[in-house]
């Protein structure tokens, strides 16, 4: 009985059900460490449960630790029950089982990719993979290397007209265009461009999909959705955690390459694009590409970017470390935990809107949402003490937590007088939707398997996004004078406060 | 003490408060009447409870009833204690009381009439109004030729410099064009145009005031408020009940004289108008004027309109009769309590969107809304598959009960691919003010006796819709077969659907 046949939910007639990956195999490498075991082996295990994966599944996990299969077995087995978004089912689990092999090594010892070579043809045979294989690099860019080397070495991505072979990286995509470059030219010495998978997990999200079903399978929105009514856009990362125990990843990237470079420009490049003709990879992309091309920061940058590292404050009701007390971190470090910039997109759609980003730890609270905020309405045939308390048309996408879309706008305050107040209304996807969101990685892991590639972002939309973000870091790392302090929990410095100022906006507090 | 003076929640500083009426008295004729139990007197009461009555303010009712005036008085009260809004408090009452008085009388009563202007008299003087005085004929039509004669002939409206005179009539403004003319001649024999007050209640409820606030304090609905944008618009009133025991004002009147001639074609009128100038009274009518006139339903009136009548049916779980079986009502009458006509409104912004307007009883539900269909985006980038369950963007305006506003529109559903389903997120006026909301006579009363017009129409707009409605009246009454009946407690008869689905639409389940 193969998993796809237990699910009784899966009807096949319905063409609106998303389409099921052919036999293959996914290695993981690094499988030992936190994104597998939080988020990897879960989702694989999901997608398991929600009958996406075909009977012949092999996953094979890669590392330096002196485990046999079923130790493995044990820990993805551990890692789905603790992790897992859906309802452990043991006929799931022991058809997933039966694909499941551990291959222990280090990079450099050959023999280990033998192991792994023999092991991968193993599961070809006995699961009629066809030759498909997928490898997940979950390991740092400085290994990437010699892993490819290694692969290429032992014939790993042998490809006829037959099979594929796919690999998947993890951001960070090197720490600047140069290095972006660099790495990609590794990788890309074994891998076509249409074989590799860079992960931004946000374009996962379904609410970062749902920015482009609101924008364009609605009628409504887009009319407005340009410089003759949008007054700026900002887009907001705020984390209410610490750098907790990722002090040596952390420390000297900072919170505009690990999350602003990525994350927060495609949202950037997904509010501001195009409609694309389809959403067919080289269509999206395109779009996306011209708005990266397009984006820049000013040249001012005193004014224009904003840097700040938290201080010991309070958050959650206790106290709580600044980063330089952080364990793992230089007590001179000027790495910031907080990042703001501006961003002008200059083409027709959006000259005059700036685009502010920020990214930030140790904020009051988590927070991940666009808002497009309005202009005034160009007349108001009120008298202006009705409008007193009339703010600014807003839509703001909020993509976690608590997702959905709100509207600000001005209503009628009860009463015998025109006053105007601003209200909102709300829609939430978990209150509007029976269907439980898909974790993004388990979207992402689908749609590799089934080479499906607009979710993922291309070479030249990393080094576009490294484009705009290079001369930031450069003007930061000319300053003599540390990253602004800013309390813990609090919204961050005052530099971040003025640069919105100096062009009469402030920062909404989501 | 005075009224004013006894609300303690009444800031003198607050400049968004409103006015408060000067010293004046108000006349209600047809005081025994259900509207001035159920709602005129409430209405005064809340009014002085809220600190919008000043102290000089007398209130004298005229009927043809054997009543001294605390007899009177004491109907009031209970008519307060019965239906008003606010809190009872004494010294409200008390207050209220010092002003109160009883003519009785009938109106071709010469005597009486003698007595009501010995009585505003002696008011004028206690209360210090300065021959202030507003006349509300709560009375049919019929009499108003001799209400006012008789204050004509009494001297009752006597203007200098200093004082003010006005009369409030309330629907039916005649039963077509040439009625309407002739009641108009009546009641402008004795009063300007300036000091007559027409009511439409409808224009007194927040809702339809927050129509205005909505499109004119936003920047982010007018772009798309036009006929590149929406594709039709419904507006329905829907009424639950039957005709209760108005057989005797309904029956040859019927759904369209009744509410369409009024009611819905001022909420057209509010929706299609062009943003005045300001909301002084002349600029908001001169607007409201242009679309009336430019408003007429199409020539093929057959397909175009639709009438019905209710039969037995069931309705809160219990049987209903039909409205031939009514008390009062002619076994063999023709009169229609389904209404539906289509208008076009020929101008620039609005050719080619069809307003679509429904009125009727015995619906499944109360409801009255203001509907805006949008079309379709122009290019989905999906599947067909995708937006199978997408349906078209709305904004709704909900006038009443469950007053707010709520927009329609197409989501992602979650899951691992693109599928667009219809959303609603929604804004109500209940969970988003503390304030309460005057009731529709509160603000219109107030209105009057401050003379302030802009939410009253004037004759040029009454005499406007007649002449959209006429053509209607007169096709309906050339027909032999009576209007189709439909099921109490269903959405009304075939030839309403027919009539939007001829257009390709369908209406609303509110």
């Amino acid at each position: 009985m193969s998993i796809l046949s237990t699910n009784p939910l899966r009807d096949p007639q319905d063409r609106r059900l998303p389409q099921i990956a052919g036999p293959c195999v996914l290695v993981i490498f690094g499988v030992t460490g936190d994104l597998s075991r939080k988020k990897l082996m879960p989702a694989v295990y999901d997608l398991a449960n929600r009958g996406m994966l075909p009977p012949g599944f092999g996953l094979v996990g890669f590392a330096r630790r002196d485990w046999a299969t079923q130790d493995f077995a044990q820990q993805v087995h551990d890692a789905v029950k603790e992790n897992a978004r859906t309802e452990f089912r043991e006929e799931v689990w022991e058809q997933l089982l039966e694909g499941i092999r551990f291959v222990p090594g280090t990079f450099d010892d050959d023999d280990a990719f033998i192991r792994l070579r023999d092991t991968i043809q193993e599961l070809d045979n006995a699961r009629g993979t066809g030759g498909n294989h997928a490898f997940y690099l979950s390991i740092p860019p400085s290994s990437f290397e010699i892993v490819v080397s290694q692969l290429k070495r032992h014939g790993l991505t042998e490809r006829t007209e037959h099979n594929w072979n796919r690999v998947v990286i993890e951001k960070p995509f090197g720490h600047d265009l140069a290095s972006a470059r660099d790495l990609n030219e590794v990788v890309s010495s074994l891998f076509d461009p249409h074989e590799v998978f860079r992960i931004d997990h946000y374009l996962g999200k379904e609410t970062v999909q749902n920015m482009m079903a609101l924008r364009f399978a609605n009628q409504m929105f887009e009319p407005i959705w340009n410089n003759h009514y949008v007054s700026h856009v900002q887009i907001t990362m705020a984390e209410d955690i610490g750098i907790g125990g990722r002090a040596g990843y952390y420390d000297g990237i900072g919170a505009a390459r690990d999350v602003i470079q990525n994350h927060l420009l495609q949202l950037l490049a997904l509010t501001a694009m195009e409609e694309p003709t389809s959403f067919e990879a080289s269509q999206l992309r395109a779009e996306k590409k011209k708005v990266l091309a397009a984006a820049r920061v000013p040249e001012n940058m005193d004014l224009h970017t904003a840097r700040g590292q938290y201080c010991a404050g309070w958050q959650g009701g206790r106290p709580v470390k600044g980063y330089l007390e952080e364990d793992g971190v230089d007590p001179a470090s000027n790495t910031e935990t907080y990042a703001a910039i501006r961003v002008d997109v200059e083409n027709r759609r959006w000259a005059g809107v700036p685009f502010y980003l920020r990214a930030a730890k140790r904020m009051p609270r988590r927070v991940t949402e666009v808002a497009l905020s309005f202009k005034r309405a160009p007349h108001l045939p009120f008298t202006a003490t009705d409008t007193e308390d009339l703010g600014v048309n807003a839509l703001v996408m909020r993509i976690q937590p608590d997702e959905g879309v709100t509207l600000r706008f001005g209503a009628k305050v009860p009463g015998t007088q025109m006053e105007i107040r601003e209200v909102s209304m709300d829609f939430g996807y978990g209150g509007s939707f029976t269907e439980s969101s898909p974790e993004a990685y388990e979207r992402l892991i689908l749609d590799v398997l089934l080479g499906d590639p607009p979710l993922f972002p291309l070479q030249e939309e990393v080094e576009l996004s490294w484009k705009i973000l290079d001369p930031v870091i450069e003007h930061w790392a000319a300053q003599t004078e540390q990253p602004q302090p800013y309390v813990a929990g609090s919204w961050g410095p005052q530099c971040g406060i003025d640069m919105l100022a100096a062009d009469g906006f402030t920062w909404r507090r989501p």
